[in-house]
This record gives structure tokens, C-alpha cells and sequence, in this order.
């Protein structure tokens, strides 16, 4: 095991590590076959698998320059958008969360952000470090953020952005967002929406609810591998944006200077775009276009609605009960069962990953992802089965026994 | 051409698309065959490209644990360290860049950095972006920063960081570090350097040397995809990091928090890993440990010998004269001769991906890169003769006809 001989290295060595560990040969890659039913990434799809290996070309060559509009095509598909800003910026989730928060925040600025979840926190997390001042609506873990707090905040408040998540990956919560961007209008306020765990899985057209900022993420309903994450900013955004008093922080984030290299015609180099992710989100969209938003949507809904009701026969508790989410279920650990044993055998024993809780849940609940296309009538059966044998083992008792 | 489709459309609708645009279908990629001799990225490793189609596991999946560790191994081999904190920014080198430049330098904090190249000029850019004060060291695009400059600066100023760029990718010139990072110490600042197009290619030694961080990207001599950037730090430096007096601005970039996830035995989430990129980065140093460290550099060192040697017979000169770079060489456009219709030819006629000039060098050279196993005497050979042909298409005579 190299990951112990390095841990002991470092105990016995403090900061730097003992020559001899540099130099032990390694074998070839061999990991095991994993159903990824937990939180993200989910399993990429063959055909993104195939995209990914296609010949690289210069990230400035006129081929990749059609790749890159098409990209920006799909994905305004799959946002529901025409907005120009529409790319995906090069890293994972948080990236685009860094994203977009960095360039609409500025420091001293006040923002409203919904706190019922491990990336709500991590959304304040990031305000605070870009020097914003967040306006905290926390909630119960498995809650939705009411209305009527955004409404009390935007009245009570300077701030003009609320940051939510839609689909809060660690509670299970799906957040109603129609209402809140209504408000938010009024008070001539931006909503900046976190889509990592819901895009091309659940219901949202960022245009027709008059979201200003949303971002996604490669790795979940998409079937791609984790690295990009998609994101989308309307003119108002923008506007906000051009007009900022401080420059960006980041230039490896600065949407203005990204702009030019991936949207404008005569593209200026800003980095180097991961071209093979890029091929490999554009197949991911591609698949998502010929099989239609509303089907995929659906499809979702459905077999998501099928789990809930076969974890409750088992005797299992919903967490986010009121408002769930058709990618993402997190359900209550019975009383007493160890939720790191159940993922250890559903992951040794049956090849199934699923996730244990984060933050507020720790301990607490089991997540279960059916994302993009690991959202199958097979794959609720199969966990359903194995999840039941894997809480049997630990002494559970399944209520419709 | 989708390109020009969407370009017109911005034309007549501002900053939103018609929704014609959204509808229409997209076919296969099916990429040119382009061997990239250019400034980067360089072709993928078959066997880089077999790791990369491995089944996905979990981010915090055991195995992937195990492949994390293995990877900073290798990380620390390539680098020539022992530095604790090695590992992968999941970005690419400008995320390398950023990462390293946001957690050393505080605001308001002085920091000499040379500016002899694009990328030191960036370098600037996200120092003053940080809040840091930049100190610059201004050169010739093609020269190296001379230690005097440095010992000159450091001795007139409260600057505390010296940022360099080992390998200028923009002016083919190498950066003699031993001295200026003797000095750097006498000083007792910290030695940053960007070793983007260096790393694996070209000799450099992060402990020998005394370089405090250090950081690197995917794509370049290790011959792996764009999207993952290198990066060490030393205990000097973690240790400027773990006291600064403000939070590091970027939750993505901080190396502490990165730090619970990709080094500590517990690992605790930070981000999605790009577990694929991952793979494909372990592979390609897999590559370099069989090949040996030594026996890589005195290959590049050879064949960029060669290409000079050939370049200069045709009657071309070389911008880096002085401190030629063993990865990458920019080669002056004779007068009156267009570098884009060149590459373009390049291209076109060849298969064959060179670089234009950037910034200060913006139509003067054409930049030929030989990286990881692009660097043969065979593709010296072929650059050498199409580059002749194209020129010579242009109406110019090499020398030794």
C-alpha cells in the first residue's frame, strides 16, 4: 500500500519525504468497475469515452475554434439561454462557483446567499474570500430557502445578488427558484444559481425564470468526466460585471478576459482550453440534444420518484421529504447503522458506489445519484436490492419484511 | 462553418442568439491528424491516451486514493523533491500560476518578477490582481533576467518573492536559476518559478536549486492533455502560506485547503479530482521515470541542438541566442514574409502545428517546440525540411541553397 508507506514517511520525516520512497516502479492502471450511483462524478458515458480520445489539436486551431462554437451551442441548448456568455470554464464544479461569484462580487458588497446545504456554506466561504459581505437564509439541512426570506433580505438590505443552489447535492433538496427570481427582479437584483447536481437532470430554463448567472459542472447529469464546469451569464450579469469598480481577483476566472478567447470570432489565447474535455462535453451534449431536455427531464423524475418510493417501503426516511431532487436522494441512516460499513459493502461487494453525508450530515444520511445515464428503471432495482441486503448485514430490519 | 453562423448572429442581435441557432444538429468530431511541433500542447501518449479510457471511480473512492498518492510520488521524482505539498492544480498552467502566486503573495506585499515574456508579463498581471506590488525586472523578449537585477532589487526593496518563468514558451529563452536562487536565500526570500514548458524537458533540480514553489503544466513535455498544472511548495514557503495576515482569495487555488485532499492519509473533500486527467497524468510521469530524468533532458537538449543547427543553415536566426530553451525555440520571420501564411501552410499541407509569435512578439517568429516524445530526430528532420518548403512558398531563399 503506497498510500500507508507515505503516511508513516511523513510522520517520521515531518515536511519532506525519505529519498527511497522516490523511487519504487508502478504498475499499470487497473481500477475496479464501479457503478457510480452517490453523489458525482457519475460514469461517463461510452461515447464520451470515445470523443475523449480523438486526435488533439492546438487549442487555436481553426478546427477547435468549430469545436469551441459548437460547445457554446450546446450547452446554451441545455441552459435553456441565448445568452452570448456561455462556455465552460476549465475546472471542476467549484471553479465555475468561483467563477461566478468572483466576478459579480465585489469587495464591501453585500450578498444574499441560501445556507441550507454544504455548497451554500461553500458559496458564503467564497463571498467572504472574494470580500463580499454574505446575508446568510439558513435552513435546515433538506429544506428549500422560502421565498419570503429572499424577499425579507433584498427589502432589509443593499445587497443585489442572491446566490441559491438548485439542486443541493449533500441534502437531497430541490430549490424552487420561479418565485424567488421574480423578487429578485424587482428589487433589481442578480440570481446567481448553483446547477452542478441538476443540469440536463431537472427541470430549470435559465431565459424563461430570468436567472442571470448559473453554473454546472461536467461530472454529474452529463456523463462526462469531472474538469469543466459550464457556465452561463446574461447581459444584466455582464453589465454588473463591465462596470465593476475593482478588477477581478482572478485572471484565470475573469468571464471579460475568457470572453475573448471563447466566444469572439477572432479568439484571443487566454489559456489553454483541456481541448480533450472539451471534445468530451461536446459529445455529452450532443447525447443530451438527440434524446431531448424534456425526455431526459422525465426520465429523471421518474425513476428518482420509483427509488424514494422503494427506499420508504424498505422503512428508510427521505431527507429532503418536501422538495426532492430527481438526480440526488439523500435518506436517513437507520438509528445505530454505520453508513461508512454500507458504502464500504456496497462498494466492495456489489461494485455500486453511493455517498455518505458531508458537513451538517455526516454520519447521517446515504446519497444516492441517478444521473444522466445512470438514471435507469435497472439501476434503481439493483441499488434498491443491494442497499437492502448491505443495511440486512448490519442488523436492519426492512419494514416490508 | 458554425462559426461564422454564430458570429453573424451576434452581429444583428447584440448579446443574445436568435433561437435558430439552437437547433440545429452536430456531427461526429472526427479532428485532423496534426503533429504539434508548435509553443503547446504536444501530442497525447498513445499510453496517456489508454490511461485516460480507464473506468471512472469515485473521487474518494479507495483505488483513486491509492492512484493520488501514486501521482505525487512521481510528481515529487519529475520535480526532483521532497516537498510534502506536490500535486496537480486540477487547471491548466495558468491555474498553476494563479495557484501559486494568490497563496504567497498578500496584498499590498512587494514581489520582484522578471518580465522578459508573455508569461512573465502575466505573472505581473496576477500579482497586481492579488494586491500584490510588483517589482518588475524588464528584459529583452529573448534574454534571461540577469542575477544583478535580481540582487539589485531584492537589496532596494522589501520584496520578500522573486517570480520567474524558467522556460519564456513566447521568446525560446532558458532561465539560468542557480544563482539567482543562492541569492534569492541570502535574501531569505522565496524562489518562485514557472517551469509551464520546462518540466521533464529541460534540466532543472527544485531542491538542489533551493526554488520555493514551483509550478508546471499537463500538456508540454509530459506529453498528457491540457487541464492539469503541477505545482510544489517547500516548507519556507508553506509556511509564508500558513501565516499569512488575510485568507487567500481563491478557495480553488489555496494550497492548505488542497492540501486535507490530495496529501493527508483522511482526505477530506475539496473539489472533484478530475479522476481521468489524473490517470492520464500518472501514466505520462510513469513515462518519464522508464525513460529517466537525465536521459530525457540530454534527448531535448540534442534534438533542439539539431533543429538550431538546421535553422540557422536555411539562413534563419534565433531569438534566444544566448540562453536557448531545450523544449521550445522561436525562430525570427525573415522580413517581409507572413508568420501566420507560413503556419498556415504548416497546417494545411502538412499536418504539422507551429506557433506564432505572442505579445512583443507578435508577427516577427514562428516557434517550433520539440516536447516530451515529440522530441525526436525524425520530427527535426520534418519540420525542418516542410519549414523550407512553406518559406520557400513565400518567396524566400535559404542560405544554403
Amino acid at each position: 500500500m503506497p498510500g500507508r508507506l507515505l503516511s508513516e514517511a511523513h510522520v517520521r520525516h515531518g515536511n519532506t519525504l525519505p529519498v527511497t520512497a522516490l523511487q519504487r516502479s508502478y504498475g499499470e492502471l487497473n481500477p475496479p468497475d464501479r457503478l457510480l450511483l452517490g453523489a458525482g462524478p457519475s460514469n461517463v458515458h461510452p461515447r464520451v469515452y470515445k470523443a475523449f480520445i480523438s486526435p488533439i489539436v492546438e487549442h487555436l486551431d481553426p478546427y477547435f475554434s468549430e469545436v469551441m462554437e459548437e460547445t457554446a451551442e450546446l450547452l446554451r441548448c441545455v441552459f435553456r439561454t441565448r445568452n452570448r456568455i456561455t462556455f465552460p470554464i476549465s475546472g471542476t464544479g467549484t471553479a465555475g462557483m468561483e467563477a461566478a461569484i468572483c466576478n459579480v462580487v465585489e469587495p464591501g458588497e453585500e450578498v444574499i446567499v441560501g445556507t441550507n446545504g454544504f455548497f451554500g456554506e461553500r458559496m458564503k466561504d467564497i463571498i467572504e474570500r472574494c470580500g463580499g459581505k454574505p446575508i446568510p437564509l439558513t435552513e435546515r439541512w433538506g429544506n428549500a430557502i422560502p421565498k419570503e426570506a429572499v424577499q425579507k433580505a433584498l427589502s432589509s438590505s443593499k445587497a443585489r445578488t442572491v446566490a441559491l443552489v438548485h439542486a443541493e447535492t449533500t441534502t437531497g433538496a430541490l430549490q424552487p427558484l420561479s418565485d424567488i427570481a421574480k423578487i429578485t427582479r424587482q428589487y433589481d437584483a442578480l440570481l446567481l444559481v448553483d446547477t452542478v447536481t441538476s443540469l440536463s437532470g431537472c427541470e430549470i430554463d435559465i431565459d424563461a425564470l430570468g436567472i442571470d448567472v448559473c453554473f454546472s459542472a461536467s461530472q454529474k447529469c452529463l456523463n462526462c468526466p469531472p474538469g469543466m464546469a459550464p457556465i452561463t451569464a446574461n447581459e444584466r450579469a455582464m453589465e454588473k460585471i463591465r462596470n465593476r469598480k475593482t478588477r477581478v481577483h482572478s485572471l484565470y476566472f475573469d468571464l471579460s478576459v475568457i470572453e475573448k478567447y471563447w466566444i469572439e470570432s477572432n479568439r484571443v489565447y487566454h489559456h489553454t482550453a483541456p481541448i480533450l474535455l472539451v471534445y468530451a462535453m461536446r459529445e455529452a451534449l450532443r447525447i443530451v440534444q438527440e434524446e431531448g431536455l424534456e425526455a431526459r427531464w422525465q426520465r429523471h423524475r421518474c425513476n428518482m420518484e420509483t427509488l424514494t418510493e422503494g427506499l420508504e417501503a424498505l422503512g428508510l426516511e427521505i431527507n429532503a421529504k418536501e422538495n426532492p431532487c430527481p438526480s440526488i436522494n439523500a435518506v436517513l441512516v437507520p438509528t445505530g447503522i454505520s453508513d461508512a460499513r454500507v458504502k464500504s459493502t456496497l462498494n466492495n461487494e456489489y461494485g455500486i458506489t453511493v455517498s455518505v453525508g458531508l458537513g451538517a450530515l455526516r454520519g447521517k444520511v446515504l446519497r444516492i445519484g441517478l444521473m444522466g445515464m445512470n438514471s435507469t428503471q435497472r439501476n434503481v432495482l439493483l441499488v434498491l436490492k443491494s442497499l437492502e441486503n448491505a443495511l440486512k448485514k448490519e442488523g436492519f430490519t426492512p419494514k416490508h419484511n
